[in-house]
């Protein structure tokens, strides 16, 4: 009996890409797609239609990658995403990325395999070529390749309203945490705008890099002591909700009044920016409409439905009044 | 052909019980057990061996059952729980219940449907029946059932060293919060302890008792304001982080100097304590120690090996040096 290793062998080409053409998934060439159909005429092969059923029947499981559970805006998301999910009949495989490429690699291969029916990733790795993967991929706040749709906050917006509570404080040298710069995210627009204002308006504006994954609370600490340090007239931060927090913790260690002396903003707006006192203003993410986006534009890819946009873009909204 | 159908109606007993007895698992009385194997030989039935090595084949998928991943500690659990599950060659499908038991029996007739090769939980649903179930389920700080095995950190240790900061503090009227108390948890050892400290060195000590699965920090907020003016004299309050949080909030609003006026104490040690200023003194959960015996009993029950105890207790130890 013809196998499919005969065919991948005849026609010179993995057993995988077989498997892909017989189940008409994720890309392949013009050329091979040839070879394959000249090799199973050739060799008369006829695909065992029990396991290719079960092979190619959903699982109804997604995975979602993010990078750290913990880290309040991901742990809000994740339960967003999984009552979504819920909702539309499919369970969600959390996975855990802890800053390791190889487990992201583990999860896209199950998708390979159609061990899931489709992926949601809120992670980056600098080593994945996401554009090599053609399957359902929605990407979470994060530029993974060109055609892989990406849901995220309206970044912009949040950066412009941050930055006018800056303005009105009257500010006169600030300074912007961000995130690692090596990988797109939207999340760039966000200090992008606000370094804008900040220019326009006159007001000096550093700005700090954060390391790749860079989560440890601690580690948070440490750059707070450090930029208080080196900055001593600085009067206004803006930063992610946990960075703010360990900024403002610092700053009142040291005796400044907040936000007298120091204007924290945060930005995230998860649970976590509400245990502050004093109060620290921020922006609030719109972590049900992204995960219900994200989620109906995944079941799409899954069903083979035309996806309209490759870019979906959620208002944000202020903590307090402005 | 005889079908499972047959065999069921014959021995008179559901579909799914005669899958059990097949796949050799979950509780079956003797006296079921015979009537199926008569119905077997009677009506000449072979199961067919493909779709049974299907059906009852390890999927390598473990369900972890808990009220709300946005929760620090619950976070943190999940985090380290999938890290353990991951090296272990399984798969962690989350379930955040939300309060909702449906969903939680969902899981549990996954379990049964031999979707999943087991389940560890972290919630808490008055009704369900535990006790009906007998398969691989590991309970993560609840009393499910008598014979289902629990793990959970020394709350009593912990109790007994908070209680010593109240003593060396000097307190002389406390109050503690508790969860619910109409569900059988191994943290009820923590207040039990804590209370009875208190009374032998003679400091008045209060207990508010929190409602089943109460997440949201605005609650905790208005149980703040609530205990903060009921007890105006008080100077001493012991809680959850979260819970911890929201009452060191609230004190510090109204003026009190913490700890001089009001020591606040917490429990739990995931990384939001760190977040607090005045620093919140807690006692950190052993997460990761947790998590690893969480998993490798669950495995000892998935392999059908002997599991030594039915409890499980890991120490505590307090976030500052005392």
């Amino acid at each position: 009996m013809t196998t499919i290793n005969d065919v991948a062998q005849y026609a010179g080409v993995s057993k995988n890409t077989v498997s892909r053409y017989l189940n008409n998934r994720g890309y392949i060439s013009q050329m091979t797609r040839e070879k394959i159909r000249n090799a199973i005429n050739v060799l008369q092969y006829h695909p065992n239609q029990i396991a290719r059923s079960l092979y190619s029947s959903r699982t109804n499981l997604v995975g979602l990658v993010i990078p750290d559970v913990t880290q309040p805006f991901f742990s809000t998301m994740t339960a967003c995403i999984e009552d979504q999910l819920d909702r539309k009949g499919y369970k969600m495989i959390l996975c855990d990325t802890k800053d390791s490429s190889s487990k992201e690699k583990k999860y896209l291969e199950m998708l390979q395999e159609n061990k899931v029916d489709g992926i949601i990733i809120g992670s980056h790795s600098i080593d994945i070529r996401y554009s090599d993967i053609s399957a359902p991929i929605v990407a979470l706040d994060r530029n993974l390749a060109d055609d892989i749709p990406v849901v995220s906050a309206n970044h912009e917006q949040g950066g412009r309203i941050a930055a006018q509570a800056f303005i009105r404080h009257g500010c006169k040298k600030v300074i912007q945490l961000v995130g690692y710069t090596k990988v797109r995210t939207p999340s760039g627009k966000r200090h992008a705008a606000f370094g804008e204002e900040m220019m326009k308006h006159g007001i000096a504006c550093h700005t700090y890099e954060l390391g790749l994954n860079q989560f440890d609370f601690d580690s948070y600490l440490d750059v707070a002591d450090m930029i208080l340090d080196r900055y001593p007239d600085l009067d206004g931060v803006f930063a992610a909700d946990m960075v703010a927090l360990a900024v403002q913790k610092r700053a009142l260690t040291r005796g400044l009044a907040i936000p007298s002396d120091l204007l924290v903003f945060g930005y995230d707006g998860s649970f976590i920016y509400k245990t502050a006192y004093p109060p620290l203003p921020t922006i609030i993410q719109p972590y049900r409409q992204l995960a219900k986006v994200a989620v109906s534009v995944l079941m799409k890819l899954i069903n083979k439905e035309k996806v309209d946009q490759l870019s979906y873009t959620i208002d944000v909204k202020p903590s307090m009044q402005e």
